[in-house]
Order: structure tokens, then sequence, then C-alpha cells
């Protein structure tokens, strides 16, 4: 059994820029040498989520869509209140979202559907500069 | 330390049809001999989550009823006019619910609260073959 | 490679009450003495959930504000005709935003960044101990 770890930066657009990260997460656990196990992928921040999605340009504008219902972007938030920031919302939608996400390994590759895809969810309002975490642990 | 994985295929009877699953994961915890650890339950595909619930019918209702707020079944999604799929709503639901769970394991049992099962929601507007894969790691 | 589980008591307030816990995550990963890992944060029970927000007095409300819209404290629930009970959103808000997270463990500390707090969100509608299971796995 062993743990490895690797961090990758990448640099969103802001609001809507939704990344495909599989191909970072099956490089990590090819990296690692690790066959059977799990692969957690967790974004530092909170203005960011990470899920799984058929990765495909409708659904991501879909996606922002249903988000808006639950945090909309025009809403008073007490958040802008403190910080004379706009970006409320998007701190609402990372909380329910979540920021990580863990997945099994099997024969050296995460354990995903066809059309299912991990991604990296930017939420604020503006260019960011991430740090998705991946974390591969098994044998 | 060891990791073992266990694959189930769960058929569905398609939206609104949430599974307890709970004795899957109890059983995949006894079989691999884990005593401390965590077990990771998964659902492959992009129209399905996992989470945990009080398992009971007017609740499996209330889910949808919410759900529906999130992401109408009736509203427009951009999705479908890539594909002609129907199950835009499906997709979004599952993106914001998540696909996976990690739950501590303590005596050689999940270490759940008495009203709290876990379950695989199924999201996609059509019966499907799901495959759940439960992943125990520990000693 | 070792695992090591802490339970926690956190009394909290019923509705609204979000506590930060990551000063007992992170009590967690040094008792456990393991530098490289993951650590898994885990509530039992079916009406409390676990998330990471930036902790601050203003985005507790607006997180509260959002819920509400997905599952609406006044609502029809189909729950409370089973069991005369009053806190069929605050199950439902749970399902949504999920019981638990597994975050990476760098240098012996959680690795999150300096405005995201790992947080129990309280939704039942009164006061209730919760247990809450903290599992550090690694090297």
């Amino acid at each position: 059994m062993k743990v490895r770890r690797f961090e990758y930066r990448i640099k969103t657009k802001g609001e809507g820029d939704v990344r495909d990260v599989t191909p970072l997460v099956e490089e990590s656990v090819a990296k690692a040498e690790v066959r059977e196990g799990l692969v957690n992928v967790f974004v530092t921040g909170s203005t960011a989520a990470v899920s799984t999605m058929e990765y495909e340009p409708g659904l991501i504008e879909d996606l922002s869509t249903a988000l808006e219902r639950i945090a909309p972007r025009g809403a008073e938030y007490k958040h802008h209140l403190r910080w004379g920031d706009d970006n409320g919302h998007s701190h609402i939608r990372a909380t329910i979202v979540g920021p990580g996400l863990t997945i099994p390994v099997a024969g050296g590759r995460p354990l995903l559907g066809t059309w299912q895809q991990v991604v990296l969810i930017e939420l604020d309002t503006r260019p960011r500069e991430r740090s998705l975490v991946v974390t591969v642990m098994g044998e």
C-alpha cells in the first residue's frame, strides 16, 4: 500500500469555466503505479468545485443555469456587505456541489463511465489560478 | 492495510427509483475483512448519484420534488439540442448531488446513523443497469 | 500505512448552526502522525452535512437562504405525513449537500485553502448532539 500526491496548477477564465481534468487524474494514477485503490481529487479554495459530468458544452451551460436557480448572481448576499465582494453566489454554489471526490481505481485506471468525466468547476467571478490536488492510495 | 473492490449490478426503474444499498456496503466491508478504515461507494455513469438519507417512501418523493426545483424536467436544456436526449435535468442533478461517498469503517461495519442509509439515486428518465463500485480500504 | 479514527461529540443549536471543525480535523491528523495521505470527515445522521466554505457569518446566512430555495421550510413534505416530523426540508438538504468529505493530507496537515474551512452544517430544526467521525489514512 502506498500514497502519492500530485498538484496541478490550472488557470481558469472565471465563472462558467468547467475543465475536464480526467487526463490529469489518469496521469496521476499511472505515475503512482497504483493498480487497485482510490484516487481523491480536491480543489483548494472556497469558490470552485469538483464533480463528474458528461463533458459537453450544452451541459456546461445547463449546469450554470441550474446553479443560478440555487444561488442567483443578482441576489443579495450578506457576504458582500462584509468584504465588498461580488462572489457570494460563487461561495454558496461551491459549498453545495463540494470541493472534492473520491473515485475507485481498477487495473491502474480511475473507474469512470464512458460519458463520465471528472471536472473542475470554476465558480468565481474572475479568472483564478487553481490548485488541484490528486491523491492516489492503493497497491 | 489492504484494499478490496466489489462491483454490483443494479437494475433500476428510471427516474425516482432510489435504492437502499446499505446491505451491499455492509457485505463488502465484511467480505474484505476490514475492521478499521474507509469504504467508498461510487456509481459509474453521469445520470445517477450516491448519498445518504433516511430511507422511507415519503422522503424519496420529497427528494424528487426538491431536485425538480434545481433542474426542472420541463425546462430547456442545451444538452437536448446536441443529442436529442430528454435527460438534461438528470445529468445536472447527478453532478450537483455527486456520484460517490466515502464512509468510515469501525469494528468491521460502515459507521452510519440508525436512520442513515446509503442510497443509489437513479436520475435518468429510463430504466438503467447501474454498476455500483464499493471499495474497502483499511486493516 | 496506517489508519486512525477519532470521534467528536458536537452539541449544535439546530437549523442555521454551522461549525468550523477545521481545528478538529487538524488535531486528528496531528495525533495520527500521518504526514501524507487522506483525511475523511463524516457526520453520522441524516439531517446534517459536511462541506467546506469560507467561515464567516455572512456566508452562513447566505447558505441558509440558498438551501431554502432548494427545500423551503414551509413546503409540504410527504415525510411529515409519515412521522409527524417537521424536518423534511432538513433531510432533503442533507442528502443534497452530503454527509462527508475527503481531504488530502500534506506535510502532516489537511491541505485546505486559506479561506476554506471544513464545516459541520446542522440542518435539523432542533438542537442535536452530533457525532463527527474523522478518519486519517496514510503514512
